[in-house]
């Protein structure tokens, strides 16, 4: 479970690093700036998650691997897009560069919501489907948030079609079939339904109701 | 004293999540990104409090009473406001409207402001005015300063008049008459003098010094 | 060693103090507004260090001086512009204010760097390279952030000529001489490369790679 886990993380921070670069390149910033937007999305959740379990030094600080994984991503995207500046120019009809982005950026929520439900049972042991879930949302969420204030964006998770819902409901399908069906499940399940969720809501431009 | 502080905090969690809902509601952001904006301003303070008191999980986390109370307060401001858009577009000769959000920012101000003054002395037993005061701060601005800044707005704290003043001399009346009139009258009289020095100050429209 | 970590983190508090509380008086900020962003800029680096390495409640709340510190330094800066506001009006021809400018910064970020680290070891025994240099570049860069982020400015860290790659490198030079030569060499070091480096790379227009 632990090695599943892990593999799990390296993804997510692979994802959110992605997303996290490619948002510094197309605004321009040098490859410092790269490195670390992406860092800061890869490990930004998992920071403020560790906080609020009282998990200090936060893992991120404790093991290098995560930000070795951010940085390594960040350059090497950093690399590609500098030797082939136009797959950035011609970004606007490029529907598939798009699509890579969003997938980067929702795989990231899904994976680090069932992480962070993981992470906040293996502390707190009683049973406490608010708790869990919320921890497991804010992981998700978090370095996203940080992307997009750093970058002078209004957050994904106000604007966004369904970003927070998906991850809410993953989170509760998470919790609630780890204790009816065993952790491996619940993991699966609770990132596939997040998953799912944010792209038919991004496929179907689902729109949630909003005053006029 | 318990309840009273637990009565004091709902209707603070009501004030901010209004504040923050109506600002996302204002920016035509849908349901969820009002109800994650109301939620935030609402818990923001009263978690980074618990942070810096090393409380964890903090309190917002633990007892889901006060993001449902958040919820709740959002869900039906955007509800009212969907069946009567009216009430945004007239907004502009609207003072009565402002008037109702300025209150509910002071309110949460000033009871955010006694209450994280009460968790600070459960905490940190020895006298240290500086101390209280600055959590009381942190935990009557912290809301907004995250609802300004996922908005993307300048802060209040940095702009409005007298904002910080106002939650600072609370701070302070409530640690002194806390001191020597007992608990109840020291967080009544702060949150009273929190409220009133803001109020004044946006009646008479108090202008402290800048650079011209 | 004490007794020159503290003359180092006050010198460090008034840069810092200094660069924040000039932004708020460049953006035409109240008295207040500049003293918040002053103080926050000023302690908000070693706050988030505090808060990662589990010391609660952090320094800058147990210890009133470092909020003096940058009080007092926000409000001469004040009552200075405020009485000469034309030091701000011929700023666009004035290179020498935006030195002064540039220097504060470049000293907080080093000493905040090198003071970082001191804490973390404080904290941690087992020897961890990428720990330290994480903690120590938190803490330098920290301040900054809030401030720019606060002021609705993109943060320095991710566009500004080397300015991470300046507190990497003196975290990584500290945390080496530190061992081999001990802790006075190690913290004396780390601060003078960050600067150096800093410096240099502002002087000749060091240009990072970035996609066009």
């Amino acid at each position: 479970m632990d090695t599943f886990i892990f593999v799990l993380e390296i993804i997510g921070t692979v994802a959110f690093a992605s997303s996290g670069a490619m948002i510094a390149i197309e605004k321009k910033m040098d490859i410092f700036g790269v490195n670390i937007l992406g860092a800061t999305t890869a490990v930004g959740g998992g920071m403020m998650r560790d906080i609020i379990l009282g998990i200090t030094p936060p893992t991120a600080f404790a093991k290098p691997v995560y930000v070795l994984f951010a940085i390594l991503t960040s350059t090497l995207l950093f690399a590609i897009t500098y030797t082939n500046p136009e797959i950035l120019k011609s970004r606007a009809k490029n529907k598939y560069y798009d699509n890579v982005m969003m997938l980067c950026d929702t795989l990231g929520l899904g994976i680090f919501t069932v992480v962070g439900i993981q992470a906040a049972a293996n502390v707190v042991t009683e049973n406490n489907t608010f708790f869990f879930v919320f921890v497991g949302v804010l992981t998700g969420v978090g370095g996203g948030v940080l992307r997009d204030i750093m970058a002078g964006e209004t957050p994904y998770i106000l604007v966004r079609e369904i970003y927070a819902c998906a991850s809410i409901a993953g989170g509760i399908v998470c919790v609630v079939c780890r204790d009816s069906m065993g952790e491996p499940a619940g993991v699966i399940l609770g990132l596939i339904v997040t998953v799912v969720i944010r792209m038919l809501a991004a496929y179907f431009r689902w729109n949630l109701l909003r005053v006029r």
